[in-house]
C-alpha cells in the first residue's frame, strides 16, 4: 500500500554523553521516512525554507522517497532545533528551537499523493494535521503522533484530530498527560474512547505497549547497551512500524503487534550513532535479524 | 528441592490512593513465602518480638510455611513499617520504621533446615545475608535481595556477599545504584562481574530484565489496571520466581525466564489488593491462566 508522510524536516544540533551533532539534518518526517523505506516506497510531504543545504535534499532522494511533495518556500527558513540529553538520555532537553517556516501556511498535498492509503501525521499542531489529512481522499489507516505542548495547550483541537485517525502513536508521558491518568493500560483505553482503534504506547528502553478494542498487550525493546543519541528513537519507531503495516495491507491485531516489534527494532538502531547515522545505514538483513532475535527472546515453551 | 527464605517479618500500615491498611502482616520473607507455596513448602526464618499477634502466626501457618524457624523473642518488639504511595505508586514512601527485633542478634537457622537446597535471601544487611547463608551446609542455588541504603552505606559487605550467591534479585534503580550506570544492560553486566551468575532486574510496570553469560533478554509485565497497593510486589515476585525454580529443580536459562515470567504474574495479582489479601487468595489456578495469557501474548509468529 501507498504511504505518506508529513511532519517535521529541521536542522538539528544534538548533544549527549556521548558526543554532539552540528547542523544536521533532523525532524520526525526525515527519521520516519528512511526508517519506512526499508520496507515501502514513502511519500513524503513537507516544507523547508531556502536556506534547506542541496546535500540534505540529495540524502532524501538517495532512497526510495518520493520528493513530489517537498515544497522549498522563498524567503523562508528551515525548522531548527538544538538539543541536549543528559544522565540516562530518557528525555531530551531544548536548548534552542526556531519555529521558522514550520510557523507559516502548511505545505500542500500534490495532486500525486492525495490517493495514499497508509496516512502519518507525524507531529505537529492537531489542526494542521487534520488539515493535511482532508488533502487524502480516502485513506485506508491514519495514524497520528503529537506532544506535551498540544496536549495542554490545543487539547480541544487534539479531540478532533483524535475522533479522525484510526491509530495514535505516543509516548508514555504523553499517554498520561492526554488521559490525565497514571495507569498506561486505563490511559490508553481512556484515548481508545477519544476515538482511534489502537493507540501504542512507546516506553523507550521499556518497549511498548499495544491497547485495541481486544486489550493491551506489551512487547519489551530489545535490550541494547549501546546508546548514543535517542534523537528521532519515537519517529524511526513509527516508520519501522507503519513501513511495515503499509508492505503487509492489513491492520489486525496480530500484525500490529508484529509491527510493533518492527517498530522497536528499527528505533533500537537508530540510537546507535548520532543524528541519521544507523537509520541510514542499517540494512534490511540487520533488522531482520534482530527482530527475529527479540521474536527468539520472547519465545516461551 | 526444598525451599528456604529468611527475611524481615513485619507489621505494616500502609496509605495508598485506593485506601488504608492499618497494623496488618508485612515482610519480605512473608510476602515471599506466601508466594513460594504456590510451587513448594517453604522453610521459614526470621524473628519476631513477643507483641506479634498470635492470628498472624496462624495465617502463616494455614500454608505449608515449615514454622520451625520462627524465633519469638522474649522482650523484644516485632518489625514496624509505616508507608505511603502517591500519585503512579511507583516508590514507597517511609513515613516511619522501627527496626525493633531486626537491629538484635540474627535468628539461627534450625537444625532441620541445614540441608536446603534453595535459599532465598531477602533483604537484610548484607553481612547477616552472609552469616544466614554459612548456617546452610550446602546450597544448590542462592539468590539475595537488597536496598539503596546498603548499596550506599555498605557497599564492601554487599560485594562480599555478591560474591557468594548465585543469583541476584533487585530493582532497576538499584541496579544503577550499584553499578553505578545508567544503561540497564550494562548494569547487569557490571553486577554480574561481582559473581552472580545471573542478575534480574525488576522494573515494575514494565517487567523484568534477565542478565547473564548468555545475554540480556526481557520480558514485558502482565498489563494491568487494577492496582491498589504495590507493598511486597517485589517480595511476591521473588517468591513466584524462586517457588517455581525450586519445583522444577534446575536453573539453566530457559527454566530462568519461565521463573522470570512466574514472578511478573505473581507480583501482579499481590498489587491488586492491599496487604497479603490477593496474595493468600489467588489460586494456582488464576496464576497458570495470567501465566498463558501472558505466554499467548508473547507468542509472535
Amino acid at each position: 500500500m501507498s504511504l505518506l508522510v508529513t511532519g517535521s524536516i529541521g536542522i538539528d544540533t544534538v548533544t549527549t554523553p556521548h558526543g554532539q551533532a552540528e547542523e544536521v539534518l533532523g525532524g520526525s518526517s526525515v527519521y520516519f521516512a528512511f526508517a519506512a523505506t526499508q520496507y515501502t516506497p514513502v511519500r513524503f510531504v513537507g516544507v523547508v525554507g531556502d536556506d534547506f543545504p542541496p546535500e540534505f535534499r540529495d540524502v532524501l532522494a538517495s532512497r526510495e522517497i518520493d520528493l513530489t511533495g517537498l515544497e522549498v518556500r522563498a524567503g523562508s527558513k528551515t525548522f531548527r532545533w538544538t538539543g541536549k540529553y543528559v544522565g540516562d538520555m530518557g528525555e531530551a532537553e531544548t536548548v534552542d528551537v526556531s519555529l521558522n517556516v514550520l510557523a507559516e501556511a502548511a505545505p500542500k498535498v500534490p495532486a500525486a499523493f492525495v490517493d495514499s492509503e497508509v496516512v502519518f501525521l507525524a507531529n505537529t499542531h492537531p489542526a494542521l494535521q487534520r488539515e493535511m489529512l482532508a488533502q487524502v481522499k480516502a485513506p485506508r489507516l491514519t495514524v497520528c503522533d503529537t506532544m506535551n505542548l498540544w496536549i495542554a495547550n490545543e487539547r480541544e483541537a487534539l479531540f478532533e484530530t483524535l475522533k479522525v485517525v484510526n491509530g495514535v502513536i505516543i509516548n508514555d508521558g504523553e499517554a498520561r498527560q492526554l488521559a490525565e491518568q497514571a495507569n498506561l493500560v486505563t490511559a490508553g483505553k481512556d484515548v481508545l474512547k477519544l476515538g482511534p482503534d489502537f493507540v501504542v504506547i512507546k516506553k523507550g528502553e521499556h518497549g511498548a505497549l499495544l491497547v485495541t478494542a481486544d486489550g493491551a498487550t506489551a512487547i519489551p525493546a530489545y535490550p541494547t547497551e549501546n546508546v548514543k543519541d535517542p534523537t528521532g528513537a519515537g519517529d524511526s519507531f513509527a516508520g519501522g512500524m507503519l513501513g511495515y503495516l503499509a508492505s503487509q495491507g492489513k491492520f489486525d491485531t496480530a500484525t500490529l503487534r508484529r509491527a510493533l516489534l518492527r517498530g522497536t527494532v528499527t528505533a533500537s538502531f537508530a540510537i546507535e550513532d548520532f543524528s541519521l547515522r544507523r537509520v541510514r545505514n542499517v540494512t534490511r538483513q540487520e533488522i531482520d535479524e534482530r527482530t527475529a532475535e527479540l521474536v527468539e527472546m520472547l519465545r516461551i515453551d
